[in-house]
């Protein structure tokens, strides 16, 4: 083993300078987000949250998913996915009906108002993601972060991750 | 204007391929995270949210800080950071205090112990960034990312987020 090796296999400092792309990739998620974030809530009264989870219902067969695969696909806990859709409810973007194959399941359903609701919203969101995000990159660039992004996905979660059948 | 920059311009539409380098960004993200956040659980019952929480703290001036501030540092709503602080506090990791030099104002103080569990858990931390993001990308491309994901932390929030004084 080399000298160089050695010293890029010692264990990260929390000062460690080779912690520099973690941290850039940690804040530009945040900073991008929360300006999506900022954005929808402007114009469409929508927090990104809600955003993702009407375009994960809005995906699903029949626009219907379990309540347990949203909280998969959408990254919240169990019960922030309740908080989450009993404010959607309210606001009736969503449905909450029993489950078509399984009676102990609850499902959540896009009604039309959602789904309008989702058009509009979509039409900011992805003005914002051109303009934050893709456009402060160059294309080549943009190939790399396509390429290492989908290798620390899959080395993060190899096969992607278990969808709960609840 | 020729016809690549006409193409270039169009908007996004949901299924564009250009949006392929942000989906993978999204969910490299997600993913590492959900397993960052699984092993900090498992090894030291500390959510990814909590132990980024207790960093902030400890690295703030007398391991210190405002509510206010922590919510913007740690990009949790103000009810997000509360009910956060409220299991931290319950495990006895923080103290909540009147803030030293303004009494309107709360503040969050790291405990002896806190910073005890906060040490532990950031050698699985750090063991987790090295393993599942750094060590998924060679150097070169490692570059790439710190230089690109800068540029965009830098669009989506020029000159960094706003610190409130509250």
């Amino acid at each position: 083993m080399t000298v160089t090796e050695r010293a890029e296999n010692r264990p990260l400092s929390p000062r460690d300078p080779r912690l520099e792309p973690w941290r850039a990739f940690i804040t530009a998620h945040a900073w991008v987000t929360r300006r999506l974030d900022d954005e929808l809530r402007a114009e469409h009264d929508l927090s990104l949250a809600e955003y993702d989870a009407l375009l994960t219902i809005a995906d699903a067969p029949g626009r219907r998913i379990r309540m347990r695969q949203l909280a998969d696909r959408v990254i919240l806990s169990k019960s922030g996915v309740t908080r989450l859709i009993d404010r959607l409810v309210l606001d009736g973007l969503v449905e909450r009906d029993a489950c078509l194959t399984d009676a102990r399941g609850a499902e959540a359903v896009l009604t039309p108002a959602g789904l309008d609701r989702l058009r509009r919203a979509s039409r900011t969101h992805l003005r914002g993601v051109a303009e934050h995000f893709l456009g402060a990159v160059d294309d080549a660039d943009l190939a790399v972060i396509e390429r290492t992004m989908q290798a620390v996905g899959e080395r993060a979660c190899p096969g992607g991750p278990p969808d709960s059948t609840d």
